[in-house]
């Protein structure tokens, strides 16, 4: 398949929509300053073919994206035992987010939720240096040397009150080991990673390569824990609209705010968009029209 | 691919678990009453290949099965104005069910959870005798005469007071348009009707056909309806355990606590298995297992 | 204490509000139709005397204020045995009614929320003809006959689906005994008695007498439950404004969607005010004001 | 009336229960290693009659019956502001508690739950030293030295997590002004605040008198508003039992998780108890029991 002139299609049957739509994250003046018409898209195959268009190489920050890297982590060093602490269920809704931590004991419904992640990254910040860790296994994966956006992270710091209400209450079930300000300085960090389409279409690539890292063939996951987390990214990876995402894209997606997408075709590709407004579920608006574009023009839905 | 030794190994493999493990659906006493040791397998591929294996032409009570093909009716008659009233969304958990019919204005979740095929049910009511088309609709399917298990029927109607409850409630916020005792009648009626996994497995055959009725030719749904609810039966079919299925099955999957499941393999074959001793969460404990181990062996999954 | 005048300065005092504000009741046409420049308040004393002033004497549907009548008969008839079904605590809010029916296994949080009074109601029919015996119990009370108003029952009926939820679910928790259709039935006749603000001051009166009959001399209640009605009028008997009653009032009520609310003095006397336009949370807006003017003036509030 | 031997008489009923059941608190080692057969009681009249007997000078843990004394200190400073950001209704349930923070957008139901505490809090940091102010007020009251047991306090901050959930969460709405930690602190103190019974009865003897302290005939709080306290204390002052405080005792009624338990008998006297084993619910299984001998025998209930 030419997928070179497939995203430039995409990039131009989007490009009247630049800017008219949605709504750019506003909660931290780092990210409400990013300019809404801006769309990027980059995918690269299985055996490293590589296609890109519009403004594929800025960068643009991680927020919940890195949750899927963070899990990455949290299988390959923690293994099984990660999901003592974690479900691996849809959460159902936001609201839910604070009665299901009191239900469930302080386990959260699974680890895209923040709750989730939280307790991700108090597992990884037990064992090592997790931000160094992540930068390095983002370096790695993408071939590039990768950063905090170190004022958004600050500016996470100052107005995460929520996080950190969701931190100590799992905290006060016994559910986090560390000290609730270090997972929480660590969490920021890692939402505050900054790539571009191009770098994470490659720094995904592990996830429909069997879980090996495509430059260098190291297993970086077990084949069946790669397809795990393609799994939980089509039941739990788009905020409340998982749903809709299957419903519509019918692939494996991991979103944040920042605008950015990364999907995955099981054993044949990894694709990442990205367009800083966002829909009311907090998803990018042109991202997932260009999922959907791409799905329906080349068949390339899992279902 | 062979699929006949396969199944027949798949037996083999579960032969020693039968009845050992697991509880049999026993609030009512026409489903309390089916042992427990019993097992069938049986798939229908694309082109018409069959195989089965075990007690694969038992039949049994779809129940939770037949909201599958009620929401095929409901997408073939009443088209995209069919979500008007049902979402398209996990639901979480159990305990939601009610909560969020009262902080959702008495729209479910899915079309999957009881509250949904009510809503579904009731749409069809107000289109035709939709006892009479569910049993239409599923013997050309299938091939065979289907019919209602008039005890089952009876049993739940005297039983289902909860099912009256969302039905009720859904009414309260005019969500319902018809009676409510006729809708509970023929939603009980559609649980009860009872056919085998071999008769399934048929039946379900045009979610892997996009949508083309696998005898007849005929288009029952379009393709893209038919790629939609194998993307609802994987993020809602098996009641709070989607994100368990998608995680270790990863495949289409909609379950019933008779004990049945019918799976999607999309574009390539169609699968029921059925075993009435179930796990905690309502779903096929012999079931669940038969899926894993045809997906580990088959490499079909579609993560 | 000179009472006659006060009433009459109480009426006075809101004339110029009569219709000004609140909203009469209209999910049926019988409340929906009643005029709301409408206001009454009775009372009479421990040792009989009485007091009235507006329309006193016009008659309104009771309403929510059934529901403690059928307290009444539930504690004279059942004792003790009530409160196996039925709890004594506040119940947050309004969302709550299902949510806590969810997770305390069909337990209503106490008689005077609509569960809770489906509960009592449930024990009574059980053991009597409920609906005779709430008319007899009335009209012995205020010395005149008392009848239901059909066209309102019936029309509670045809529009009552939440309640019909309600009955439903406790049934699916095995906490209803009887026929939903006769329980719901019992329960719509007892909304739709109506009486006047002197009937009811007069027959609420053993609330201030420990529990004696204020005409026959008969021992309705003990002394220690009538106490406890009025506990339960206080925390419980405003549907979600009680905090805002105990704050503002101080004395224990019982308020109606039908615009009556009754009051008790304990040991002093009982008092009715009516008057059809409510505030958001259903409760009568004059009735609610003509209350604290009472007790401001007269200084008669339990702190 | 002569409370002296009537104290005494109850003091004499409860010994032989001393010990015998109900848990002392135990989340914190300063209050688990209380020996539980303790028991105290003490009174003071409007008029300044003192009785008391049994371990009445023996000092406690306030806990929970300091946030009786904040929202007296942010009733006096804030007036009718204060209520912007705390409801006056009862809670329903402690799940509620971060559900209902949530519906309700970061407005807790009412002062005496730990959300509305430490909303109190918060604007009595905005105002002054609340930790001096604090100790001031209860000397003054008392007419004795008080302090903070600052192992208590370091304790309670320690083990503090779910409140720093509820601090963190009402941030995240915007109802917080002060910085977390702060607020945190001070509420910490406040609860390790320790007291008699004779002390406790002293210092609350204002809600008895029209809000006049007793000994220095200042105005602390107007006679309006120290009735609403005492509204407020018999809604929601007795954690999920004020329904059955209520139904029970019949008095507007503070506990703490210490055991002690402050009661108002409306312009007659204050009451406190204390026995530090408790109930399921968090009161004091003795003190509850000491309570409704009192009323029993005085008649003195409000209802």
């Amino acid at each position: 398949m030419q997928f070179q002139p497939l995203l430039e299609e995409i990039v131009a049957t989007l490009q009247p929509e630049l800017g008219a739509a949605g709504q750019v994250a506003s909660y931290i003046p780092a990210l409400a300053r990013v300019p809404a018409p801006q769309f990027g898209i980059a995918l690269r195959t299985r055996d490293g073919q590589e296609a890109h268009a519009g403004d594929s190489t800025t960068r643009f920050s991680l927020q919940s994206i890195s949750k899927l890297f963070a899990l990455t982590l949290g299988m390959r060093e923690v293994g099984e035992a990660l999901w003592d602490r974690i479900g691996r269920e849809p959460s159902g809704n936001p609201f839910n987010s604070l009665v299901q931590l009191e239900t469930e004991q302080g386990i959260p419904r699974n680890p895209f939720i923040n709750a989730g992640a939280l307790a991700v990254t108090d597992r990884l910040v037990s064992r090592f240096d997790a931000k160094a860790e992540m930068l390095s296994l983002l370096s790695t994966l993408c071939g590039d040397p990768v950063d905090f956006d170190e004022e958004v992270a600050a500016s996470e710091a100052s107005t995460g009150f929520r996080n950190a209400a969701l931190a100590n209450f799992m905290k006060s079930f016994g559910r986090i080991d560390n000290d609730v300000g270090t997972v929480l300085d660590v969490y920021f960090h890692h939402c505050a990673v900054r790539m571009s389409c191009l770098q994470l279409a490659r720094a995904a690539g592990f996830l429909c390569r069997d879980g090996v890292h495509p430059y260098t063939g190291q297993q970086l996951l077990t084949g069946r824990q790669a397809r795990r987390v393609n799994a939980l990214m089509l039941t739990c990876g788009t905020y409340d609209a998982a749903g809709e995402f299957a419903f519509r894209v019918g692939l494996p997606c991991k979103s944040g705010v920042g605008g950015g997408i990364v999907a995955v075709v099981p054993d044949r590709l990894t694709l990442c968009v990205w367009s800083p407004a966002l829909e009311p579920t907090g998803n990018s608006l042109l991202g997932m029209k260009a999922l959907e574009l791409f799905t329906a023009k080349t068949g390339l839905s899992v279902f």
